[in-house]
């Protein structure tokens, strides 16, 4: 950073980077709402798409639990993601960073453009460690204009598909891989544990039924949320029903997300 | 199960399993707070050690959450663990579930002699779906009279852990493994992406530098509780100071609790 001279050193502008959970209000934390307080300005993310549902969620949580006129919410458009290359590749890698440095770009204008001393808030859904770009957009940020973050973490859709179907992902004293549809097919290893999927539009684990025919499935859909749906049992027996069914609610609802964790019986979660 | 004959048939006792995340009572989500005041009793396992002060923290968050006089709090003596076998040995998983089953059947004995339609509870720590037994031993005591179960996700120590550190855990597209200490020096590859790592009462992850010495750590004890520390760094930088920390930190309070996560350099978190 350059600071014109004469010019005051600026504190650092407080960012807080809030975990809302997956969509339940009832996910919301006592320190993700006194967090909230804090906060005068939420950016989010306006990403033109059929998920402006979820942007609405955000909406419904800051007037539940924060009083009106007390909070600003200002949507930052998205900049235009190009088409992906081959994901896994560096190709790929490189896009995701241009659209990342590019995202930074718009959100540093509008932060450097808020009045001094105003705390900015970024509202994520789930836990903002998992699968999840805010810290990394926050950071780059923070490269452009001093920033002091705190991040509060949230009840992610993996915790709620373990609760909502009453188990323990890991067997007693074995381990839980969380991994993306991409990956699955080629990394998946009875030795891995259960494996969580997460990003998978298509429902990959199909491709494992030759090496696995005994696997089980645990799947859940708008966790959290009103329409929740699960389903469970061998993998086998409910994949072309699961595949139909992730199908229809998409159909119904113009976007879905789902997630399922993997277990074999001998290590059958429970 | 078998009913006396001529006598009504009971309801299923209704047992909330609920997490209450790692000991900030910030963690507790609305969600949770709404379960415990359903709860009438909720029972808590006395393991007569130095832990006791993770009992006085849930103590201190009902308090904090419900109104005196609405709740009881009772203990269950834990029966005697005997010494452990071997961990990952045949020896050790049948003395795990002899301890699971006499723990079941205490419950079950304590659960019966409550007034019909009283709702039981169990406070777990961080979430139910990560390394507790709590799920399992209550799936247990179902098996001895009927319950209906439900299950709030709490906050786990992981999350907290990543938040602390403002870190993503997983890099780009990449996977998480969660795993203990016990299995860590077997099982890490650098294509497991970022390994979490639980219960490791003895930094296990020394004996990984020969084979990766970029490997970074991100490192807290007593994440959520007052006293928490982190650390962060080139492991083999900071694991003398790690094991020396750990060791006066248990002298100091009479217990540790701790998690880490080890990255790489090219798939660094953040």
């Amino acid at each position: 950073m350059t600071t014109p001279a004469g010019a005051p050193r600026r504190a650092p502008r407080r960012v807080h980077v809030i975990g809302i959970g997956a969509g339940s209000p009832g996910h919301v934390t006592g320190q993700a709402v006194a967090a909230m307080r804090e906060v005068d300005v939420f950016l989010v993310a306006d990403k033109g798409s059929a998920k402006d549902e979820l942007v609405a969620v955000r909406r419904g949580i800051c007037e539940q639990f924060l009083a009106d006129g007390t909070y600003q919410l200002v949507t930052v458009t998205d900049p235009h993601r190009g088409p992906d290359a081959e994901r896994d590749s560096a190709a790929y890698k490189a896009g995701v960073d241009a659209w990342h440095r590019a995202r930074a770009d718009r959100y540093a204008e509008v932060v450097d453009g808020l009045p001094e001393g105003a705390v900015v808030g970024f509202l994520v859904w789930g836990d903002p460690a998992f699968y999840d770009s805010t810290i990394r957009i926050v950071d780059a940020i923070g490269e452009r204009t001093p920033l002091a973050v705190s991040v509060v973490p949230g009840i992610s859709a993996i915790q709620v598909l373990a609760a909502e179907h009453r188990i323990v992902l890991n067997a007693v004293g074995q381990p839980v891989h969380i991994t993306t549809g991409r990956r699955l097919v080629d990394e998946w290893h009875p030795d891995l544990g259960a494996v969580v999927v997460m990003l998978d539009g298509a429902l990959a684990c199909r491709a494992l039924l030759d090496r696995a025919p005994d696997l089980v499935i645990h799947w859940g859909a708008y966790l959290g949320l009103p329409q929740q749906v699960l389903r469970s049992g061998r993998l086998a027996d409910v994949i072309d029903e699961l595949v139909a069914l992730r199908g229809a609610l998409r159909a119904e609802h113009g976007w879905v997300m789902d997630t399922y964790v993997l277990t074999l019986p001998a290590d059958a979660p429970g």
